[in-house]
């Protein structure tokens, strides 16, 4: 037992994901949930994720040990506001939230004396959202990086690693800044031109945009997967990590530039030396045990239902 | 037994699997593989993957009742020049390449009389490439495009279709211009973009690529998977299907545009709409039979090696 109590705001993907592995691991003796909408509340009270359930995210934090954000980042300052009153000394305050300084900026100025605030990003996730699409072995394998500012208690640091790890995941530590740039590389321009690009498919004409899906094995069907994720989670990590989002989009976009006229000047040895740089990277990914290596993801597609 | 003999001249991913596939199916006597490299051709050989083995497109061609093109789009002139003179008479010349007017444009002038030129595509492949990354199932429940000119004989189309749908695959006959116009957005500038945003990744200082590649799982290996095809086979497919490529890029740059300005402005309600319609295509995908509805690909990523 790790915690005596613990209260999760917000219970989608990764609020249900966390309440289902501590409840496995046995990590915590009650589980206090807590979510805006009476719908989700009742739906997560139907799979049975935690002890106690309300709408009130006041009600959900008192004499809880361990309080995770598991909302969008952009409700954070709104929460903060109604949850400071009632949490307790000593507790430990965490989010999930894929931007860390904008949590810092948000969260710390409304902290309570004695509560400790660790900013916490679980690098897991699937392309579909809500209580029901929780697992417990979400956590498995992957990354949890952790953000706390340096004049932190240690002893609260040391505590919440204790439960990423029990939750399955490898630890690390680093500054919000840091880890807003590395992520808006690695996440957040990915998604971005992903969701882009789903779009400019959504505004062909009809009869092509079909023609499209049909045929949408032959590439376009990988970057729906992440065009397909929470719009309002994805929404609130743009408004709120724009300077790094800005930063990396520019370099995509000078190297798009480069490449559009590689394309249009016909330039043979400048697109192979490209395509034959990026298999590498692959390559890389795999040997460091993020990504399988088995041929297009192992997908089994289901046979045409035609 | 479709045909007494089969020519496939390349005999990478996809020659390899129609290899497999065939002699699965019982559709071919004799299998002649030819391929420019003996490197590839005593794998090829090792592999058992075919009946006679030559270096001579020209040989292996020889008395085939259906000749395959297999090789990069960009080799089709030089391998045209070599085999016209030794076609069969009423021998079907076909091809798997993923430009279709290109392949009529430099072939057609090329053809041998009495031959049928029926240009295919087979919307099937994996990151993999080479004699030993084929399989049977390739082509099972996936799409494959003909473009015959209106004047091929009726007969050859039919032999081919049948051909194709004992591989296991739907056949749709359209025109060559269009199938590149709706493969430019499907395949082609989706794998551009993958290569891209590859690509700046693989220019980043060596700490932050290290940590790319450490934390990839958030986004950004989605995109590696079709930025490690085959360098050669893509660099011919931009070089030949330019203007499609280019209008279709040329629209994924403006939307890019309009969401950047819509980050930068920190346009909330803008970034919501977008995210929110990109989510119905997935779906429509899934519905379609044309994906995998698991979460994430259903991919299974091996523990940490650490």
């Amino acid at each position: 037992m790790m915690f005596k109590k613990i209260a999760l705001i917000g219970i989608g993907l990764i609020g249900s994901s966390i309440a289902l592995a501590a409840r496995q691991q046995g990590l915590v003796k009650h589980i206090a949930v807590s979510t805006r909408k009476a719908a989700t509340l009742a739906e997560a009270e139907s799979l049975r994720l935690g002890d106690s359930y309300t709408l009130s995210a006041a009600e959900a934090v008192q004499d809880a040990d361990l309080v995770i954000l598991c909302t969008p980042v952009g409700a954070y300052g709104a929460v903060m506001a109604e949850i400071a009153p009632a949490l307790k000394p000593g507790a430990i305050l965490t989010d999930v939230g894929s931007v860390k300084q904008y949590a810092l900026d948000v969260i710390q100025p409304l902290l309570p004396e004695g509560v400790h605030f660790v900013p916490g990003h679980p690098l897991a996730g699937t392309e579909y959202s809500g209580p029901s699409s929780g697992f417990a072995a979400l956590f498995k394998g992957r990354w949890c990086i952790l953000t706390p500012d340096a004049n932190v208690d240690a002893a609260a640091v040391k505590a919440l690693t204790g439960f990423w790890q029990a939750l399955g995941s490898s630890v690390e530590v680093m500054d919000a800044p840091h880890h807003d740039l590395v992520l808006a590389i690695t996440s957040h321009v990915p998604h971005l031109i992903a969701y882009n690009i789903v779009g400019t498919v959504d505004d062909l004409a009809n009869d092509t945009k079909s023609e499209v899906i049909k045929y949408s094995a032959s590439g376009f069907r990988d970057f729906t997967r992440i065009a397909a994720s929470d719009p309002i989670m994805w929404r609130d990590v743009f408004l709120t990590n724009r300077d790094a989002v800005l930063e990396m989009l520019g370099r995509f976009l000078v190297d798009l530039d480069v490449l559009h006229a590689a394309v249009r000047d016909g330039d043979g040895p400048a697109l192979e030396a490209l395509f034959t740089r990026t298999r590498a990277i692959r390559r890389s990914i795999i040997d460091a045990g993020q990504e399988t290596a088995a041929a297009d993801f192992g997908r089994v597609t289901p046979p045409e239902s035609d």
